[in-house]
């Protein structure tokens, strides 16, 4: 057969990536916790109905579809053939296709909610730590299986949550040890307010939209968007006045309450942040009037966290609030507010400001070298005895030359070898070599737990 | 649309499930690590063409296969044509279904280390937890998607391996509390010295089918089925004789030298035996020549778990050496062993047996109930206090009626309440609630932590 390959666009995890990302989750997770959320995990597979059509055109195509089974048997075929006819129509096929590969965490989030709800203690506090499928192109930074980390409290209104959910964002980064991380806040009602005031509602997801790309491409291109959908000059100077608004979070708040405060989803939105402001005196939070958040779902408070300036990567986590989670699951009036945490980006930027603490990548502490059959099952015992006080070590499997084995414990990165021959054997001690500076000692047994508990 | 559901044969776990698996996972792993076996994660996906044919006729119908995106493409319709008429066919395809998701971990590991074979340092132990899908006919206790948990050790021949995993099986079953499971172990050059003898060579997986099923059918309708796979009564009493074999480890290799000894693969498989049980003294370990494995690509040991006999509940772990775990990918002479936890059933076990240590399952350990705008914020400050000393709390989102707080406070089980109200607030104390005895305290500020601490 072929040489063998992974599908383009995913990736196989080796040890030390994985101890990584395992030192970044549960960093993640214990603030979760200690914030009184709950652990959900939800299937790979949804029904396809469950998916489909919640992500926009986009991202329904997106979505990586399982074929059913049992296909070709004679009491299917019929069936398969009509799904097969839908597909080719561009239609969603469940004759062909019932299930579906998840695409995000919150709509599966929504259906157990709405599965859930009479059982469920609202408010809901529930994270989520999981992979999730996108069939995007891949690229840098850009996978096909990636995974997602996120926390919501649903089923509360409260400013509290908010206020809880910049709690996290801020202890997780001190806890990774990225105090330079940028938390911005924005609302919006506030840009439904300046909407209103510069274009109508009906242009809010343009000016949106727009003003989403601003990072990117600039004042001047996003004014040349502006007037591409029809707004004056006098409609785009007011935006313009509302993008250039500079200053501490209490100089900003002045000035959008002149721009923004006479129209009422204004106020409401600038009330909403003075409130949340107010309550996070400890946490490094920015207000950017800016920030837009793409997805149209969010109604209030919107987040976004950015990596330290001195790497370029932008956006490490988002979050908003929305008003109707499990709406389209025929379940109203639960609202809720959320943040998610992009794990991949965080990796990255750890990596790349050598974040991580060394001792995380550690596997096999100790290797008993193999100096014989009597030896190696007298080094055996003496090794359980180790293992029974969490050490992690290795007997190696042969006894084979010392060269061998040295080899192997280097390339495997393990700090210490202990040996042990027939003269050891006799007189109780063994010797043990730290790899990494070359200095050998005697240590009798009884001595050899705690002389590893020190190290 | 329709009433939200889950695909068949899939769950969502909820916190408290999510937290007795990663008790199982955790302790699994902790131990995996002390014996210094690495982690590995593959992805959800492989390639089609890795998993097809790799697990029978039967097990190939059981893949669950993913749709290609774009196939409605104009430049993809033709060769979507041609794969589905290759599938009703009942053929492999991948212009329709170019990946699948992964049916088992053993096919996964062995492409990864088919892939890097020459960057990997030989005897090479790794570990992998994670789920695998199969479109089984759901059942009680038989999941579509279910987590496996394997430890391998590639690269080597020496039976100090077998002597590893074995330990391995000891202390996890140890560490979870079921002192009473029972590992057994037989190995398959015996079975093939058997089938020398009884049959030939070529009966050597007829004979194991049927002695594969003698736990379920008993020992009449195995011999039947030897009958019915034309065996002599000769040679049906010589597996009879083999299958009756009884008393403690060294009768029974007394009693099979005596069986099978004069057959040089017969004398092998015993010798391996000998060797691995002098060296598992400290380990419940006991010979059963009735055990076989189905899987075909076992060559030495194997080994099975049973849970205690308290429970009905059969196998919870197996595993077995193999001769060559990459071939099928091109890169011959890697052999291994390794073993695997069903951790579906252990959870069961546990929950029957009730062996789930209680803090398991903890999460919020304090409430602080909302008593007002001015009471909340400063209890909020409090509140963070005792995060910062990682104990799990919340904060009541909404100043609502004492009774409502208590009703969810004891909805979500959480074992103390404080209460601080605006006298509290001036004198510098709070009132602690413990809500399952009801027992009420008043502690300063200052002694909050301590309190908590060491409840």
């Amino acid at each position: 057969m072929a040489k063998p390959s992974l599908p383009q666009g995913t990736r196989d995890f080796s040890a030390e990536v994985v101890r990584k990302r395992n030192y970044i989750f549960s960093t993640i997770k214990a603030v979760f916790e200690i914030y009184g959320f709950e652990p959900l995990e939800t299937p790979a597979m949804e029904n396809l109905e469950t998916l489909m059509g919640k992500y926009g055109d986009e991202g329904d195509k997106l979505i990586f579809k399982v074929l059913n089974n049992g296909l070709n048997n004679p009491k299917n075929i019929d069936k398969a053939k009509a799904g097969f006819e839908k597909l080719m129509e561009g239609k969603s096929t469940a004759e062909l296709t019932e299930r579906a590969l998840k695409y995000d965490l919150t709509i599966p989030f929504a259906r157990h909610v709405a599965m859930n709800h009479t059982k469920l203690t609202f408010p809901h506090r529930r994270y989520q730590v999981q992979p999730v499928w996108r069939a995007d192109r891949p690229q840098k930074g850009r996978y096909r299986e990636f995974t997602q980390c996120d926390a919501d409290i649903v089923g509360s209104t409260s400013l509290m949550n908010e206020v809880e959910l910049a709690n996290m964002y801020h202890q997780v980064f001190i806890n990774l040890n990225l105090p330079g991380y940028q938390l911005k806040i924005n609302n919006r009602k506030i840009l439904a307010a300046l909407s209103l005031l510069a274009g109508g509602q009906e242009k809010m997801i343009d000016i949106t939209i727009a003003i989403d790309k601003l990072d990117k491409i600039g004042l001047e291109k996003v004014k040349e968007e502006l007037r591409l959908k029809e707004l004056t000059e006098e409609q785009i100077s007011v935006i313009e006045k509302y993008l250039t608004i500079t200053g501490s979070n209490l100089d900003r708040i002045e000035q959008i309450k002149s721009l923004l405060g006479h129209i009422s989803q204004g106020a409401q939105g600038i009330n909403e942040l003075e409130q949340i402001l107010n309550l996070l005196r400890n946490v490094n939070i920015e207000i950017d009037f800016t920030l837009a958040r793409g997805l149209n779902y969010y109604t209030g408070s919107i987040f976004e966290v950015k990596a330290p300036n001195e790497v370029q990567m932008g956006s490490i986590g988002g979050g908003g609030r929305y008003d109707d989670l499990t709406g389209l699951f025929d379940v109203p009036g639960i609202p809720g507010v959320g943040i998610s945490f992009g794990v991949d980006r965080i990796f990255d930027v750890l990596e790349e400001l050598q974040l991580f603490p060394t001792q995380v990548d550690a596997g096999t502490q100790v290797i008993f070298f193999n100096m014989g059959a009597a030896e190696s099952i007298f080094a055996f015992g003496i090794m359980q005895q180790l293992r029974a006080q969490s050490i992690p070590c290795e007997l190696y499997h042969e006894p084979v030359k010392i060269n061998k084995q040295f080899s192997y414990a280097e390339r495997k990165k393990i700090p210490f070898a202990v040996i042990i021959g027939s003269k050891e054997m006799e007189q109780n001690y063994c010797l043990v070599k730290n790899l990494s500076t070359g200095v050998q000692e005697v240590v009798v047994f009884d001595r050899l737990q705690d002389f590893f508990k020190q190290v």
